[in-house]
């Protein structure tokens, strides 16, 4: 069974044993002639996928009633595949997400890393630094890297920590963010655990 | 006694009665006769101000020791005014700095309001809202306007309010986070304080 999570810059495809990713720009599609069952938050695509037969979209069958209108489908799976926890999703944005005996109970947004250091740079050329993830958060900073990178960190430590409950890290900068959460469990593969799910309910194979 | 701050976009002044902006790129401070006691985070300004016997750099007066060296001066006379607390200062950059029984245990940096909308605005344009003030903090949100309003705000709430200390709010923006922080009190003239105690600590009228 072939898996796949489109996003806004490629497709992330899971086996059950391999994944691997495609460009989302340039990957033709028609060359998978297999079944792919897939989401996508990515309209173009969702567009060149729509004829194609062997490609379903898992979209269909979430009972979207459950979460709210305009939540990506990329988030709701994520909160399909856990019972209980808050998924922490770092991308481009990092979707903070709390699921309570497999109930949705809200969600929040901050930015990712690369929008985050590009906001300090534009507010200042001062400001113009990568961020130090081994910056100590249980310290008030005195310089300006570390001045930044616990502005970034320590407040989304803050409020994640604060609901006391286990977290899951997933999505391509979740190694960065294991230090701010050392207690987390990483699971890049976490949405695909939502789609064999769906997959299962929906009796699709 | 006339008091100036000067940042990137004005001109600050008060007389210890009255106040008014005047635009950095436009206002002439040749134009001022009588003795001017500023500070100046703006380089083409202090460029201009250097020459004019008038204009007093209040920056030459203070204990940068007690500070770290890349610590902007308006950041430092902010801590000057206070004994004990924590200053938030909203502006292009919201600055939180904590002072502990006159000493300066750090601070950190989150970026201001209209750097961060213009953030989410840039990471998707689904996420193109201004933010919601009146967003409740205390329940995870279940709409995208929330999501990046309680995204923003709630995290800055979470580690501020984890000092338990006192709390002002200054800053152009003030107004915007009193709701975020309704104990906090607001003073928007707060870096004049620290300016009139440097003042007087130097003996300079």
């Amino acid at each position: 069974m072939l898996l796949c999570d489109i996003g806004n810059t490629s497709y992330h495809f899971y086996d059950g044993v391999h994944e691997k990713k495609e460009d989302a720009a340039t990957f033709d599609p028609r060359t998978l002639k297999e079944k792919v069952y897939y989401i996508c938050v990515n309209p173009a695509v969702l567009q060149k996928l729509s004829p194609l037969a062997n490609w379903v979209n898992l979209e269909r069958h979430v009972d979207r009633s459950r979460y709210y209108e305009t939540m990506g489908i990329d988030r709701i799976m994520a909160c399909e595949a856990i019972k209980s926890g808050i998924i922490i999703d770092a991308g481009s944005a990092i979707t903070v997400d709390k699921v309570q005996d497999g109930r949705f109970m809200g969600g929040f947004i901050y930015p990712g890393v690369r929008a985050m250091e590009q906001t300090y740079k534009n507010i200042s050329s001062a400001l113009d630094y990568s961020f130090n993830y081994k910056v100590d958060l249980d310290k008030m900073p005195k310089n300006s890297q570390d001045a930044i990178s616990y502005g970034y960190l320590k407040p989304l430590q803050a409020e994640v920590l604060s609901h006391n409950t286990e977290l899951i890290l997933t999505g391509g900068d979740a190694s960065k963010l294991a230090c701010v959460f050392p207690r987390a469990t990483i699971d890049e593969l976490l949405l695909f655990g939502g789609m064999q799910k769906i997959i299962q309910r929906a009796k699709l194979c």
